[in-house]
């Protein structure tokens, strides 16, 4: 496994990897790896000649009050990881070598980022296009590997393939979780013990809540007593919403989505279903 | 050469030539070929193993009251010209095949397009960044021709391809002009006769003006009085900027620049100089 922390190389690996035929996988992380990474690793072994995985804390989707720098890190153990998981090259760029210079083009994720995470965390979309249009210039994957559980980036990413015609695939991957439910989450060892014990109840009411969607109920007063009850977090969301274009009143595929507050990390988690199946 | 009209006939050319190895430039243009346009080919086949030409009027960089719909076209000229000049592929789709759907992701020029064009033309260079983002994408050329005419489209195209790392170089290519100095336009076909022979006043004004500004003079109001003393055209803007990155009080690398509106044709000129030489 190469390790590449600048753009140079990541170009001059990008081009005898591209002259040699091979399909290139990206896995974009920003580090701390868990099983859900792993399992976006797994698929683009199983689709790519190489695989890059990403890991870049980037600052552009942070908020000004949001944890940056108290983001978790963990190079030497994410790198042991990916080793150990197949990847052929680990792009790990400081701030400085992805952002040289002020920027004077931008982009924005428009209505998209009306709903859900993007009303507590204003131009975090922004950021998150920035990055992921960098990414993929610079690694030119042939397909590009998102966890579900960020599913309204993923809707975003989704549409930023598509209005701009980036010549690659995206490959939405299940939500990797705890035994008992909870979603994995590189912002998890932030949970007190108490809280650990709590979140499970997120995937439970969310559970819960397609239940009662489907047999079209409005699924979100019961749930947020459930969560206020059963966990000492604060609701940021709940809401359920066409998927992938996230408006509402939603009719064929959904998505019931929440984000709840604990005292050092903030959970996101979601359910994608039919409304009309059972 | 090769007519191509829809994106999926082009991602195959694309994957057959990149596959063979093959170094593609590519000249984005909105079609009414003239020798501006041909010069960019000249470059383009002198450095690559194919050359594609877009042949396009991008609705989305006109103006709701500007001239979308009487844009001149001539694609089966344009046809003639461009395989005359040894292109290998002309790329010309419809405006359904380019824009199939509307787009969620928006992109902005920032502070570059608050100056000169920007300034009359709200929304122009977003549309330019969204058009060039996407052909950039489907045709993955190693090198783009843009001409200097458009001095402000390209300092804002090269920021984009710096600010997003797209893995392709930008060619800034020199104006070509009249033998009388008018820099030639597909917009020139609207000049009266009295204003044809009052346009090449515009480039006098602009070579009077980069004298005055090397001799530490304001060339502003002595090129206003003259343009509109020779002209019956209006003055829409004379600017001296720094170059590429449009800021006020230049130095070194300078832009003077000028838009003036005729009749039914509004012309666009500039020089870019250093202030320090003589």
């Amino acid at each position: 496994m190469q390790v590449i922390n600048t753009v140079k190389d990541l170009r001059n690996w990008v081009r005898s990897t591209k002259g040699s035929g091979q399909s290139i996988g990206l896995v974009p992380t920003m580090g701390f790896l868990h099983e859900g990474h792993l399992s976006l690793v797994e698929s683009a072994k199983s689709e790519n000649g190489q695989v890059v995985i990403s890991i870049f804390v980037n600052p552009a989707q942070f908020g000004p009050n949001e944890d940056y720098d108290r983001y978790p890190r963990d190079f030497e153990r994410d790198s042991k990881l990916a080793e150990k998981a197949g990847v052929d090259v680990v792009f790990a760029p400081s701030a400085e070598e992805m952002y040289p210079r002020e920027s004077q083009i931008t982009m924005a994720a428009g209505a998209l980022a009306n709903v859900m995470c993007g009303k507590s965390r204003p131009g975090h979309f922004n950021g998150v296009l920035k990055v992921v249009t960098k990414l993929f210039h610079l690694v030119q994957p042939d397909t590009a590997y998102f966890g579900q559980k960020d599913a309204q980036q993923l809707a975003i990413i989704e549409s930023l393939v598509r209005d701009f015609d980036f010549p690659l695939e995206i490959r939405r991957i299940d939500t990797v979780r705890e035994q008992d439910g909870l979603a994995k989450s590189s912002r998890n060892v932030y949970l007190s013990e108490t809280e650990r014990a709590e979140a499970p109840k997120l995937y439970q009411a969310l559970q819960v809540g397609v239940t009662a969607a489907r047999d079209g109920k409005d699924p979100i007063p019961g749930m947020a007593r459930f969560i206020e009850s059963a966990t000492s977090g604060t609701i940021d969301y709940i809401e359920l919403l066409s998927y992938p274009d996230l408006t509402e009143e939603p009719n064929g595929q959904a998505i019931l989505a929440l984000a709840v507050q604990f005292q050092k990390a903030r959970l996101i988690d979601n359910i994608i279903f039919n409304l009309k199946e059972n």
